[in-house]
Order: C-alpha cells, then sequence, then structure tokens
C-alpha cells in the first residue's frame, strides 16, 4: 500500500484515523476535502465522530466548523452531525442527517456560492483554518500530491490551514494522475491578473496539490469507494423537460443565436441533468464541450461517445456502472477531462468568457421570473445554491429546469411569488417544465407572467394563477410587479397547513 | 459651430432635429446615449415626441422600444412617456413621469443589470436595433466620434443599430477628446479572450467611438447642457452612515484584510454616497482609486485634491458647480479620470479581478440579508437595480447602506422579509444605517438576523423585529431561515393600508 505514499518525510507519518482524529480539538475550523460525494475523507470523519461522541459522553463541549468542496457523504456529514459535532458548516450539503439538524435550528449553515469559497477565505472573511483533511490518491516522492475524485477547495485549504492531515486512499484509481490542473495564478486583488483561459479544455495549471511538508500533522492510509449514487434512465417527466430544452437550442440555432456546437454546457446533477445529456446525444448534437461542476453517468457517456468532445469540472458523481467505465477506460478520459478547483469552475471571468449555458434544477419559480433553488416553504433548507448562482449570473443562458408539480401534484413548483429568492429576475433566461418553455430573454415583469403560466404550469394549477395574475393586475398598488401582498405566500402557508398548493 | 463636424460627408447629413426625429418611425427599436442625466440626446427626443403627439392626434399609434445606457431626463424619458411613445424601456430609469407610467401599468419595463445590456444585445436576446440616437461632443475628419459625457452603450448601439443619428452638442467641453477609453476587443462567445485591465486607469482601447459613416442617416447640432443635479453636504443621518462605513474599513485594515489605500472603490449616486467619499477624505485617506459607473459631485472633489488617484467609471452626474469645476480643470481631470463603456465598467470579470468594494443605496433588507433595491411595498419600481449587482456578485465586497427609517419614520428600512429581491443572502455582505453596521460575513441566516436588528435597526422598529424573530425561531415550520409567513410581508401591507408600519 505504501507504494502511494512516495516521500520518506510524509510516510513517517502515517498513523491510524484514530491517532489523527486526536490531533483535531474542539471549537477548530476544519477544511474537508469532497464535492458531490467524491473524493471526501472516507476515515478521519468517522473517528472524529466517535471522538466527540465519547467527549459528550464525559460531559465536555466538542464541536466544529466544517469547510468542504460541497456535498459529501454519509461518513462525513452524516456522522458528524449526528455526533452533534457540527456547529457551523458550509457551503454546500446534502445529507439527510446533516440537513435535519440544521433545519431544527441546531447547525448553523451557511449557504454561498461554491465560486465564492476560496476567495472569501483568502479574503479572511470565513475566519482561520486551523486543520486540512483531504483525501488524495497518491503522494508524489517531492511531496506533492495527486488529487483524487474531487479537487473541490483542496488547493485553498492545503495553502492556508494551519495544519494538514492526508488521507491517501488506494481505491482511487492510480491513473488519476494528469487529469487534474491546479491552477496556482490566483493572487488576492490588487495583484490579480487575467486567468489564461479562453476555452473549456485548456490547461493552465499543474496536475498535482502543492503542500509543505512540515504543515502534515498525519498521513491516513484508506481503501474506501466514494459515495457512489444511483443511476436511473430518464423517466417521462425528465424526458419531456430535456425535449423542450432541446427544441429550444434548435431554435437558437435556427435564428443565428448559437452556433451547432453550442457553448459550453453546465449541468446541476439528477435525472433531469441526465435527461437534457441524453436529449441532446439522440436530437444529433456532437462536438459540445462542458464546463462545469460535476461529470455524472450522463456526462461520461456522452464524453464516452464524442457527443461532449471535452469537459471540465471539480468533481465527479458516478455510480457503480460509471465508475467501472471510468476505470476501465481512464486513459481516455483523461484526453477528455480536465478536473479543477471550485474556485476555477465556476470562476465568474471564466463563466463569463466562455459564455457557459446554466442548466439548473430549482425548487419553485414565481410568476415573475424569480427562482428559488434552496428552500422549503422558506424556511428548510434542502441541500444549498452550489454553483446555480456562479452560472447564472455570469453565463450566456441561465435555465432553470423543473417538473411543474412536487409531492404528487400537491406541490406547484409556479407560484405566485417565491418562499426565497436565489436567484433574482434579472438573472434568470428561461424555465422548463415538463409542461413546456418560458423564454424569459427581453421581456418585462408582466409580460414573463403570462409566458410561465402559459408555458409552464401544470393545467391544475395554470387557473389559479391565471386568477391571482389577473386580480393582481387589478389590484396591486403599482401594476410593474402586481402582486397581492397578503396573498402572495399563501400557496406556502396552505401547503404546510392542509399538505396541498391546492384550493 | 461646423468646426465640431469635420468630416465632410457627415457635415452633409446636417438637418433639423424635427428632420431627423422623422426618420424614426412607429414601432421601431432605438438606442440612445444617455447614463445618469449625462450624454443623451437633446433636441431629437424632444422632436419625436411632438411627432408621437402628432400621430396620436391622428388617431395614429406610434410607440417606440427605448434602450439607454442608464437615467436621461426629462427631455427624453420623460417627454417621450407624456407623449406615450414608449411601449417598451430599458435598462435604469428615474424620471418621475416614466415611473409613473410604469408603475399604471401602461409601459412595459425591463429591469436589467446594467453590465448585461451590451452582451445582451449581441446575443440578440432583445431584438433588432433599429436605430441609435447618440450624443457626441464633436466629429474628427476621419468620421469618429469623440464621446460626450457619458459613454453607456454608445459602441454596442452604433455597432449594432441599423441606422445612426448623432447629436453634436457643442456645450460639451471640447477638452473631454481623449478622456474616453473605447475597448474594441469584445467578441462573441467562444470567441472570447481575456480583457487586458489589471488596474483601475488601465487604458486599454482607443479615445474614439467608430462609425460607419454609410449608417448615418442625420448629424443634429445641438447646444444644450445636461440635467444637472443638485449637490447639497451631507446631512446628519447620511454623516453617521459614512461614519459607520469609514470606521469598517479602518478595522479591516487593522486586521489586516485591506490595504491602507482600500480597493477600487464603486459609490452609488446620491447623498449617502457623497457623504462616504467626503468621510474618507476626512478620515485621511489618501492615494485610493474608483472603478464605477458615475463620477458626481463628491467624487471630482476627491479627485481634486489627490484623495481619489484615479477614477475609472462610464458617466458623470454633476451639478452646476461640479461642471464648472469639472470644465475648468479638465485638463488636469483627464489625467485621472477614465470614461468607459458600461460593458466595461460593470463587467464582471474586471469587478471580480480589481477586487471592487461595493457601496450601493438600497430601500430595505430584511433579517436574513436579502436587499430589495428597487420595489415600494413590492410592486413599484423606483428607479432600477442599475450596477449595483453587477458589483455586489462579483466584487470583494458587497455594502449597502441606507437611512433605517423613510417618510419621517412610517417605514422601517429593516423588514422582515424584503417585498423584492434583487440581492440575495448569497451575495450581501455588509449593511450599514445610520444606526450602525451589521458585518455579514461568514455568518448562518439566524446570526446575521441578530446583528442586522441589533445594529441596522431604528429602536422604534428594533422590539417589533425582535419580537418577529423570536416567535419565527419558535414557530417557524423550519429553522435555518425562520419565517412566520402569513405574517413575513405584513409590514408592507400594513404600510399600503394605515401609510406607517408601525403597529
Amino acid at each position: 500500500m505504501s507504494n502511494r505514499i512516495a516521500h520518506a518525510g510524509l510516510a513517517a507519518k502515517r498513523m491510524t484515523a484514530e491517532q489523527a482524529a486526536a490531533l483535531i480539538g474542539p471549537g477548530m475550523a476544519v477544511g474537508m476535502s469532497g464535492f458531490t460525494g467524491a473524493g471526501y475523507p472516507k476515515a478521519i470523519p468517522l473517528a472524529l465522530a466517535h471522538r466527540i461522541t465519547a467527549a459528550h459522553d464525559r460531559g465536555e463541549p466538542f464541536a466544529l466548523r466544517i469547510l468542504t468542496g460541497a456535498s459529501t457523504a454519509p461518513e462525513l456529514d452524516g456522522a458528524l452531525a449526528r455526533a452533534g459535532g457540527i456547529d457551523f458548516r458550509l457551503p454546500y450539503q446534502s445529507d439527510p442527517d446533516l440537513r435535519a439538524r440544521i433545519n431544527q435550528g441546531e447547525i448553523e449553515y451557511m449557504d454561498i456560492h461554491l465560486g465564492h469559497v476560496a476567495q472569501y477565505t483568502w479574503f479572511g472573511f470565513l475566519g482561520k483554518l486551523d486543520v486540512a483533511v483531504v483525501e488524495v490518491s497518491a503522494i508524489l516522492p517531492d511531496g506533492q500530491l495527486v488529487p483524487s475524485t474531487s479537487v473541490g477547495n483542496n488547493k485553498t485549504w492545503l495553502d492556508l490551514a494551519d495544519k494538514v492531515i492526508i488521507e491517501v486512499n488506494q481505491r482511487q484509481p492510480r491513473g488519476l494522475e494528469g487529469m487534474h490542473d491546479i491552477y496556482y495564478g490566483t493572487a488576492l486583488p490588487p495583484q490579480r491578473v487575467p486567468i489564461p483561459l479562453t476555452q473549456p479544455g485548456d490547461r493552465i495549471g499543474e496536475p498535482y496539490l502543492r503542500c509543505d511538508p512540515d504543515k502534515v500533522i498525519a498521513v491516513v492510509e484508506t481503501d474506501a469507494p466514494d459515495r457512489l449514487g444511483a443511476f436511473a434512465p430518464p423517466d417521462e417527466t425528465s424526458r419531456r423537460i430535456a425535449d423542450h430544452l432541446v427544441e429550444f437550442f434548435r431554435h437558437e440555432i435556427r435564428a443565428g443565436r448559437l452556433h451547432e456546437k453550442l457553448l459550453p454546457l453546465q449541468s446541476g446533477v439528477g435525472n433531469v441533468a441526465n435527461a437534457v445529456l441524453a436529449g441532446l446525444r439522440e436530437a444529433g448534437f456532437r462536438g459540445l464541450t462542458a464546463f462545469t461542476e460535476v461529470i455524472q453517468d450522463g456526462m461520461l457517456e456522452l464524453i464516452g461517445d464524442g457527443t461532449i468532445e471535452v469537459a471540465s469540472a471539480s468533481s465527479f458523481a458516478l455510480s457503480p456502472g460509471g465508475v467501472d467505465d471510468f476505470v476501465r477506460n481512464i486513459d481516455r478520459y483523461r484526453e477528455k477531462i480536465v478536473l479543477r478547483p471550485q474556485e476555477i469552475s465556476n470562476h465568474a471571468e471564466l463563466i463569463r468568457r466562455l459564455g457557459v449555458i446554466g442548466m439548473n434544477g430549482m425548487v419553485e419559480a414565481d410568476l415573475y421570473g424569480n427562482v428559488n433553488s434552496t428552500h422549503v416553504a422558506g424556511t428548510s433548507i434542502i441541500n444549498g445554491i452550489g454553483g446555480s448562482g456562479d452560472f447564472a449570473r455570469n453565463g450566456f443562458l441561465s435555465c432553470f429546469l423543473t417538473p411543474s408539480t412536487a409531492k404528487n401534484g400537491a406541490i406547484s413548483a409556479i407560484v405566485p411569488m417565491v418562499s426565497h429568492v436565489d436567484h433574482t429576475e434579472h438573472d434568470v433566461a428561461v424555465i422548463v417544465t415538463e409542461q413546456g418553455l418560458a423564454d424569459l430573454r427581453g421581456l418585462s415583469p408582466k409580460q414573463r407572467a403570462r409566458k410561465v403560466i402559459e408555458n409552464c404550469a401544470h393545467p391544475d394549477y395554470r387557473p389559479m394563477l391565471e386568477d391571482y395574475f389577473d386580480r393582481a393586475c387589478r389590484h396591486s398598488k403599482g401594476k410593474h410587479t402586481p402582486h397581492l401582498l397578503g396573498e402572495a405566500l399563501s400557496w406556502h402557508e396552505r401547503y404546510l397547513e392542509t399538505g396541498t398548493m391546492r384550493v
């Protein structure tokens, strides 16, 4: 196993996860690796959870500030949350136990753009970082680190943390080496210069993470898989959403506003995103590119068959079958995939320059094109904004996709007023449900409302929305953005009270 | 007068404003110059309003799509709105007559980030542009145009409109020549390259606007001043807001998070903005820079006395006294001021790279740091988002400033839930009122709420906010962002019903 640790000084720091966890104390701020369930530390968080539980059993307080790349896994967020070991968490999470504790008001959670985390840490806005706990796939003889299946904020954690703990996971394919591109040209303003990337596949950095060996206080060997997701073929609703979007792209090509190779795609995670990718392939698109955060099965397939020529991301989120394919063909994929720090994958400068087409899921949209990506009924967080805002604000086109209803029709994804705003009316260009697509570009609020109701709302809710909008147009004090303030959030209230938004 | 029109072919196209207005027909999309009341066409819009009124008197429909840089003046937005001659308008306005018609539902208005207008026009998202009507200060022998007191979207209008009408305003100082920097390196993706600007004062383009003389269908000579604003010394409330922000900057310098020269400043328009600039001078700051949209009197003074070394903007907004000073010292100011297209002054890539400190006014903020910059009680537009979103999202620090109450205390600027969201909780770092400053960086929603209530709310409203927040923390379904949905917008309802937010 030790052939993965080729630096003698670091090899000498090998210890058990329990020994390493003992180096992390109460109140510390810990920057952990991990992004969409890939590349997170597998052993130390579990050992830490045991240590925390033991402390609590002794009546001693023990909680940590946990910063990551994005979501992790039950062995990290879940274990630490169940142990009561997190008092503050950022920037994105998807673990049920962690989420429950956040929504019970027990854990403070800051939901921050994924593209802002690294620079805010460098600016000193997020406080001091005591320890970095980072999974890698190998340590080179000179002490440089071969990253794992995600890059996330690892460069920043390694650079800024006082101390570093490394997990070397021999389960990660050795063939990952050379797939990463770690850009070391960032700086604090006013010393910043242009980032020299003009195509999604450009390599502008180094394949390895630098790390001062003197800061490393522990090296732990692991042999465990990433959290693997399920990958189901797209259902009928997702297919219809995808069809509307693909037809829109064709329309834009005919109108001369898009090239046949489109522009670099950013695609969120999940069934709808996979359906869109499959739809592009079925529609005969070729030679596409991706400048995105996550490569999931749907995208891997398109890279494999040439629909997508090159993909830039910060992480993988694969099913067991996807992992098999990836490992089997890793030498081929390495030519077509670039894994970057999320500071770069989600960088405003690059998203704007490349003209990325952002395609993200959402919880709900309102008549005027405001989008809620994060909250149920305005108060309970689901996961977080992730990178959707990085792409929606600065890209070429911001598309938000969702089935028109949820909970067997009890919830309408189109509402009079969203209960929480993550993307404002100024940042939303296209809304798609299985009912249809609303192209909101160049429209005033009232023009948008008519399109959203007509094209996107479920027929069961359309008359209710039309009624609200008509009455708002008549009785609203101001008629730029007509609303009945006493009724604007009543659909959410009704859902909380009766279990459905229907009257 | 014709020494301002040195190109023979264009001189031959001179005509009256009435003749030029006759070239603009019903239904056309017209891109006009003008940004914060500077550099807008002075004669043609008035002539056009007469032409439209005459058509309406004959029972003929006549309305236009009007696109500008930002706000203009009564002779443009006011005259055309009163004539019923606008059916669609973007991206920012401040004229009382235009605003009234928008809020009566008579004019469709799209409120769009100032930094997005040019690229969206190039993308084809805002439709075809029939005519550009652009004020310049002179036409050179080779047909290039010396820009006027604002640049705005003029480059884009001149490049993309089918036809061009030029107003040459001899009232604008001839000494403006050389102050502008028109960047011609933009492109459509995927052809975009880095914008080579690394300091606010960098000149990366040309001093003149290019214009194909064959597209020019009219040249009209004018001799009229820009809309001049008032400049009052800061009042006590503005001073206190400024003092809190200046003290915060000092604190950040002590903490090592800011250099003594700070970072490039972006400053909104108005009394509070002027107070902040005056506060910086009084506090002894020197060698500052600005990367902003508008230069108003407060900033001109600081440039004059060396507090600000160099300022980049897209426009002026000066008082009569400010204009006198500017004209008298124009050769000195030309060394320290760069006027750019708003696509560049508000560019995501540059705002992010330079690390701009954004300081903008707002209407209201809520407990969780969401900011409303545009609407009264959720439905009536005031002016528009302007560039505040460009800076809040992509800058180093986004600060929002406002007195804690309005309308003699009838309105609290801190509310349970904002009635319209222009800047989400993810994009707001600092909120300042005359009561104090809430530093929201690195905080969860509930942590933010406590700071906003304690530091920013007016004492008359603080107990009401505490009461709401306490009850929300107890009774909210989700406790990540505690809200009582039935009550969240009740302050605005009460204001509409009773004239005050007080119970």
